[in-house]
Parts: C-alpha cells; structure tokens; sequence
C-alpha cells in the first residue's frame, strides 16, 4: 500500500504545472503549487500516506460536510432540509442566480455556498464564536480517536479567515439574499462570520483522511466509538456522490466512483464504503477549483483498489 | 383643461379596486387606495390638478430619475455610463440575476434597482447624509421656481427610510454584488442608505407635475433658467421612454408615448416634450407595480391631447 | 440637405474597418464592407439621397417591422398581442431562453426572432407562398406611391431565403418550441418559410426611407393615401424605439432619439415624426448586429436636424 | 424474500392516490393508476416478482441507460462524451436553456432529453428504423440470457411513437438547437424518430429487473456471458445515481443510495452492486416525473437488504 501510494504521489506531482493555486486570498496564492500528498486511514486509524500529508491548509469547502455533518446530528434533518434542498445544480458553486429563480425558495443543496452559509448559520451556538468553537470541538473528537492523538493541529487560520471576510462580497451578497428569503435567523454578518471561519480551517491530509473515515465507516470512529449517526453519515456520503466536487462531480463520480469533497484550499476528502477514508492534497487547480493531483491519485486509487462503489 | 383632468380623474376612481397598494412596507401599506390625483405643469410653471394632488406621498422609484439627472450633471456621463449600461432588460426591477450572467459586468439600465443604487451612490457628497442632501437641494431648486414656491414640501419620511433600510434584504443583497463588480465605492452600507433615503422623498403630485416639466423642456425652468443641460434631459427622457415603468415600459409606450417614470408609492411622473409636465399619483397598483388610475390617465390624457411623441 | 448627406456620408466611410459583415450566411458575406448611404424622404415621397442608395439589399430583420403593420392592419390588436408581448428583453435577437422561462407563455415583442415568427405565420394567406405575395404587395403599395414609381425593385432573393432555411437550425428551435406554446398555427415548416422569405427582400436604402415616411406621417403616403392607420403606425413607432436595434436599443435612443429598425443586411430604417422617413445602408456590423456607419449617421444626422423627439 | 416483497407492494397500493399518471400522450393516460409491481433479478437470472410484474408499459426514459450503454459499446465514450456532458443540471428533463447559456455547447448529460436524443443518433445504423432494430437486439440479448427466455416481450409501442412524434414539440424544439451546435449529423426528424421510438419500447416490470442486473453485475449476464464492459456499466451507474431521476435524483441518492433510472410511464430501473436488478412499476408520478409507488418501494427494499452503496 505504501509503495501504491507512493507511486501515485509521485506522478500527480506533474500535474502540479496543469493547474493553478486560487488566488483570490493572498493567503491561498502564496503557497507553493508543487505539493502533493495522499493518505489513507484504515477502520483502526492506521494511516499510511506519502507526499505532504503533514503540511496545513486551509481546508475551505471540505469543512461544507463537517459542518452538516454536525448540524444533521445536532439539529435534525427537517431542520437542515425544510432550508436547503438535496438536488445537484450544475451551477457554480458561487451562483445566486436560483435563489431568484427557483420556486423551492431555498438553496438546492448544502455544498454549494449559499446552502453552506444556511447550515453554518444552524451550527450548535448563539455567536459565530461559538459556533466555530463547536464546529471546532467535532472535528478535535473525530480525529482525536486516532493513535496519534493530533488533534492539537485543528486550528483556524485568522489570516484567511479575515481576509475572507474581507473581500468576500459575492458571498455576502448570497447571505443578504438567503436572509430576504427567512433563512438565516438573526444576523447576517454574524452568521458570514462563521460561514468565512470554517472555511478558514487548517488541516493536513492524515487529518483529512481520519475525517474521510468516519463517513467511510458510516459515523463509527477508531475504537468503536460512534461519533455520527449511520443516517448521517449516508446523507452526507450522498451529496458528496452528487455534488462534492463542484461543476466536477459528475465526472469525478464517473471516474472514481466515491464521494468525495474537495476544497480550493487543494485538499479533497473521500470514503470507501467500509474500507478507508482518504484524502489527497493538492493545491494547483483545475478549471472547476479542484486539485488536479488529488483527482488524478483519488481516480487512480479507486482503480488499483478497485473503490468504485456503484 | 380643468374640465378635462377632471373628468379622467372622475374616471380613474374605479381602477382603484382593480389594483392593491404596495405591502411590503408598513408605513406605504396603510395609505388610502382611492386617493387619485393627476397634474399638468407648463412652460410656465402654471398647474392645473384634479384630485388629490397636494397629499405627499413617497415617490419611491420616482426618485431614480432625479438622482440619474443630478449625477449626470455633476460626474459627466462617463462616469455614470462605465458603471451602468443603458438597455432595457425584460427582467423585474430587483432581479439580481443578469449581475451573474451578463458579460457586461454592471447594471442594464440605471432605472432598476442594482443601476440606480450604483448612481446614487455617485450622488455628490462623501457620506449617505452628504448625498441626499444634494438631491434634496436639486429637487427644491426644481421645484422652488414655481410660482407658488412650494419648496418647504420636499422632505424625507424617516419612518419609510428607516423601514426599507430595515427590510430591503434584497437591496442589501444586490449592493455587495455590485461592490463584487467594482461598481460601488466605499461602504456598501453607506451606498445603500443614500438609496435607501431617496426612495423615500415625500413629494406631491402637484410637485411632481414640476419636476416633470423639467424634463419636458429639455432641461429649462419656469422664467428661463436652465437647471440640467439639453443632453441630460433627453438622456433621462430617453431611458424613461424604454424602462420607465419596469416590466409594463412597452405597454406604457405603445399606449401613451411618453417618457415617465413610476414608483411604488403610486406616483407617475411624465414629460411632453415642449408641451407639459405631467404627474399622476393612485395607490393602488398593478401586478408590474404600476399606479391603475396613473397609466389610465397618462394613456388618456396622452389620446385627449395627442401627446403621443413617436 | 444634400450637402448634410454627402458630408455624413462621407464621414461615415471610415466606419466600414469598425465593422465586420453578417457572416452566417454566404450570400450576405460577399458584400463589399464599404458601401454606405443614407436616404431621406419627406412628406411627399421626394428623397434626397446620397452615396450607395440605389443597391439593392438584403433587408433581413427590417422586414419584422413591415410584416408586423401588415398584420396589425388585416388581423388586428389582438390577434398579434394575445400572442406576442410588447415588452423588451435584454437578450439576444434568436435567444430562446424565455420562451421556456416566462410565465407569459409567448415572445416578450414581435421584433425578437421568436415574435417576428408569429407574426410573420399571421400574414394574410393559407401558404407561405400566399403570405409572402401578401407582403411584398404591402411593400410594393407604400413604395409605388413615390414620384418615380420604384416598385419594380421589390424582390425576394431567393439564394438567400434557401440559404437561411438551409441554416436556420436556431430558427427552427425556435418555431418547434412556439409551436407548443400553442403559438404557431398549423405546419412550423411553413411558418418558418414565409419568415426566411421576408428576411431575403431585397430594397435599396431610398425605397427603405420611403417605408420609413410611411411610420414618420402615421401612415398616410405621398398623396394622402393612407395605408396604415395612425394606431398600426404608432404601435410599431413605439416598438422600433424600445427594441429595434437588437442590443442597442437603448443606446441608439439616449443618442438618436428616434424610432428605428435594423437588419444585419446592413440596412436600417427610421422615422421622424412629421419630418422624414430615413434610411441608411453599411453592411459593416458592429457586435450587436448594427449597421456601425448606419448608426453613426443617423445619429448625426438627428442632432443636426434636431430629430430627437422625446 | 418473497413475502418482502409482497409486503412493499401492499404498502405502495396507498400511494396510487397521492400521484397522477403522465396524461400528456393519451395512450399514457389510459393506465390504471393502481397498478403496482416489484422484481427483482439474482445474478442467475432468477425473479422474484410481486404484483403487475408481467403487464408491458412504456418505459419511457429508461431507455434512455439502455441506448447509453449501447452507444458506449459501439462507439465508444469519446463519441459519446464529447457530444455530452456528464454533469448533473438542477433544470427540469426537457429544458433548453442550457443550450443556449452553457459554455460547454453540448447538452450537460446522456439522461435530460437533450442528451438522450443525442445519444440516440449514435446507435448503430444509418436510419431511424435500423437504429431502433439495433437497441431492440441489444435489449433482447440482455433479457433473452433469463432462464425463461422472454425476449419476445420486447417491442414498440407504434401508437405511443406515433403520439410522440405527432406531439413531442418540445423535443423537436431541442433536437434543431442541437442541430445548431453540431451534436445532431444528418437529419434531425430521423434522430427524433429514433428517440420517440426508443422511448415507446414496451417491458414489464420482471424484464426490467433483468435489464437492471445487467449494470448490478457490472455487465455479465446470468451464465457468464458479458453484454457490456465493466467501464460502461459503471459510467452508467454514476450518471444514473446523478441525474437517474430528474429533479428527484439527490432526495433518491440520499434516501435509497442507489443508481436508478425513472420513466413517466411509471417504471423504475435499479442496480444494487453485485446483488440484484431491481424494477417497480406504478404509473402513478409524483410531480417531478418519478413513480410514487416506485420510490417508497425501491427506498424500503433498500433500507430492508441494506442496498445502501455508499
């Protein structure tokens, strides 16, 4: 499996030159695009990896999952699906144009943003602050299970987070237009605020692999421990299937056959059912915002692993 | 004449059953439906006025066409132009969706929504305070050249402004996809209460009939003054011909031929091209937001006095 | 006057390298680029012309504005309205996009493709051959009445009309999706044949100004023959103005002030209201489908006869 | 196994009530609405059915995955998807407006209307009839490897095809913009008389479930024999666990976590991985197009077996 990995990483690293690193945060641009690694954490929490698995990075909009993740568990399904629906879209991840036209009077789906902006604002906690700092509290617990015990490596990176909330005026323009619609409660920089702090969490790629273990293993952490419900699990592992990837799920899908979710960050989080939960790094990215090394190891390894699960 | 406007204001009286006032907005849901009203000012500054045309009421999207001419005197047309296209869109006043789709990068027009919060926002002045201010002055001195100098009415109702600062999530929404776009300077809050007070401008119909007469002789005032430049009226005139009146302009045009303006609030402001001023006011409106009894009296006083300008 | 033309002509040569010709079709693309002239005809059918005015060409979209008064004369209001809006749209000429989105259930105006099909299937007569016979006698009436009898020159270039209906795949979307709309009585192909037919009429810019006076006296030809009623010429007036250039609709009324229609055969025809009928001919097209010397003359041309009519 | 089954379709008799058969060809319509079926094939081409599994209905869409594999198989995926996208839409199955906003220029996948009758002109053969024949042999060969050799079952429905043809605007609307952008070769009416065709083939509910364990089986047949590559079986099941159910494919994924594929004539194909095909029938649909029977069948026999792939 090492030597699997191994392998993998180092042919991704060419395509490190086919993408490019997002730039619209000084912070996201300056890191170097020629990274790349991939993990693999098994049902005990063994991880084998190889490449930059132990670099942070801004895990972006992977935290989209961990924060439904939690608001499934916390909240309840009607609570999240009475607000955002479970339909693809085919739509940049950043459109507004179907909160106007769309007679479901609410976002399509929780991993696009503005249906990721709507799920952050259920998080567990009356403040941003607090409700970071719960968001915060369930990842620590899925990957302090590991062997290792990281969890001290979840943190937030004020940086971009700050700069998000700088410049992030589309995603403010979203947030107005959920609040007309009554889907954010209370305030909205408030609930933006959380929406830019989650986004802004750092994590490296074992982490990430842990994280993709407890959807793998359907909500059962190292151990035996059960961190998310089955149901929860498979409902996230669902809209992973059909719209983790952008305007690139469904050829991700076709060709890994895995749900998965990928970041600007460069990272991509994935489960096989029952087997591993992975995770690939990648910064330079592709057309449709997803690590272009991390699609080319994750496809890779499904076929020599034989993932694809439908 | 009199004989005239008081019989098409006899007349109009039923449409006021047919249509219902504007509800989004306390403070304009409790006027009284049946209010009509309809003016003529002419070269003079002579009115003649039938009905209830000295009641005040807010001239909400009225208000786009002063705001349009003052900034267009006072930054130049490129200025305002760059920054807001001149087309007609199809699309409701609000729609967000073309700030997405279109390759032009900024608002169609300047009368909807996202245009006319991009030219308020140019008004002159450094703060929301500073902007209207200038727009007040500009309407006053529109209006003050009147015979009867009935300049005192012109004043803002802080409970409307304050409730469409409160609700218009959607205003609030279109403003930070404009700062997106570049199109918006400085703080989009800011930005957002000049509009947000311009809207709600108190005039009465007597006094639109006025402002109206300003555009009909191409910018001269009652005595000989000239207030806006030839260029500027004919430009406002023209845009009011093709998006005066949201998605009823074409209707409005093939039956009366006028450039006018609408808003919410009830009002009409027209121009007869070196004939007269005109301004209609009625409540109660139609499914597009137009006044019944305006567009039933502008289209008849249009045929009466074959105003038809094409 | 004559010097007026040959100077605005002559300026206007320059506008040809600006441009590019309607490509789409062979037959329209080997026209020579440089050709430009402008016609003026007054109220009693005498045009004063100057440069390329005595070419025959193809009058493409034009033709939206000749069919629509026939219609509206022989069927009425309503049969044209039921079934066509009078709304614009900021969208492209062919788009098809709101036929499937607008609850209007119909084209948005009858200068669009989609409205122009209508209208075109609404012609007096059971064929689209009969219908065309019913057009070009239209055509050859208004032209007829001038002092030097033209109407020879009336003719439907067949090489074009086969070429269109060759390669008008967009067009017959778009007649298929009318024809569920309910909008497009009995055979689509037909309907589809009398509209390519009417875009391959060819006339010189002096026979296009003399259809231009037609609109400019509200119907009645030189001689006081009335052909079309002062209603059927307003209606269409009104339209030219708020969509008659394509695109530009907007601009070419904020600079020229006047009802016009174009075709991306290079023609445009318009009216000044008491005045003149107009035509100008430059098949050098700008990004909309405009005749780029066209534009530029006619609007140089209403501001040295101060032809801007709101 | 049996009594499972037995009991869902019970249950699911309930919900004839809550839908409504497709009325918009009337040999559709005239179905009873009570129907109700479930199969289910092993690898070894044994059935376990339960109520009207042997009454042939329209499959209507499902064809769609069947001429998909084919094409896949004769002509290969770069035939097939540089015609076709593989990205789900978020529109309704026979939108259009993608076609015409989408930077792609080409429909975004095989199973929306667009992309179907796209890849309906790549079936073998050089005409309508030849094509049909070459699916039809295809189907047969997939249900003719059961134990009970029903391959006489498949055929076409002339009256439905007919009524299709003769009323399918809105296809015919889709298949010349496809023209346009040069997904359709040679003629459009013989590739829409393909997709008519294809779409009026007649199974029942227990032919189904053999064509379902075709993709379950990753394209071996009972006995051994291969129809289709493992790569075709698989694409197809991604897309069908993406866009399988028109604007009911995420709620679908989410509830029963497997790939199928809906028709409006009440049908439902499934493949559970290396388990079962799967098929229900009951005509009547719930308002996106899906069978309500079918659903709240497939979505408990998937909770029961624990079919849940991901």
């Amino acid at each position: 499996m090492q030597d699997l990995l191994d392998r993998l990483v180092a042919d991704a690293r060419v395509f490190a030159a086919k993408g490019s690193v997002a730039a619209y945060i000084p912070a996201l641009a300056k890191i170097d695009p020629r990274l790349v690694g991939l993990a693999l954490a098994d049902r005990d929490g063994r991880v084998v990896e190889s490449g930059a698995t132990r670099i942070p990075f801004s895990i972006q909009s992977v935290s989209k999952v961990l924060s439904l993740s939690l608001v499934l568990e916390s909240r309840g399904e009607e609570a999240v699906f009475s607000r955002v629906g479970r339909e693809s879209t085919g739509d940049p991840f950043n459109s507004i144009i179907r909160l106007e036209t769309s007679h479901l009077g609410k976002p399509y789906n929780p991993l696009i943003n503005a249906g990721a902006i709507v799920v952050s604002s259920l998080l567990p906690g009356r403040t941003a602050v607090e409700r970071l700092a719960s968001l915060l509290d369930f990842v620590r617990s899925a990957i302090a299970a590991s062997e290792d015990g990281r969890s001290a490596a979840v943190m937030v990176d004020e940086e971009v987070a700050a700069s998000e909330s700088a410049t992030g005026f589309r995603n403010r323009s979203i947030g107005w237009f959920l609040k007309e619609l009554g889907l954010v409660e209370g305030d909205v920089d408030e609930a933006l605020a959380t929406y830019f702090s989650q986004c802004a969490i750092r994590l490296d790629a074992a982490s990430l692999a842990r994280l993709g273990a407890v959807f793998a293993f359907d909500g059962v952490l190292p151990g035996g421990k059960r961190l998310l419900s089955t149901r929860t699990a498979r409902i996230v592992k669902s809209l992973m299937m059909t719209c983790g990837l952008y305007d690139g799920s469904g050829d991700f899908g076709v060709e890994a056959g895995l749900p998965a979710k990928s970041g600007v960050g460069g990272g991509i989080l994935a489960a096989a059912k029952g087997r591993f939960g992975l995770a690939s790094f990648g910064p330079a990215l592709d057309g449709r915002g997803n690590s272009v090394a991390g699609v080319a190891m994750l496809t890779a390894l499904s076929r020599e692993l034989d993932l694809f699960e439908l």
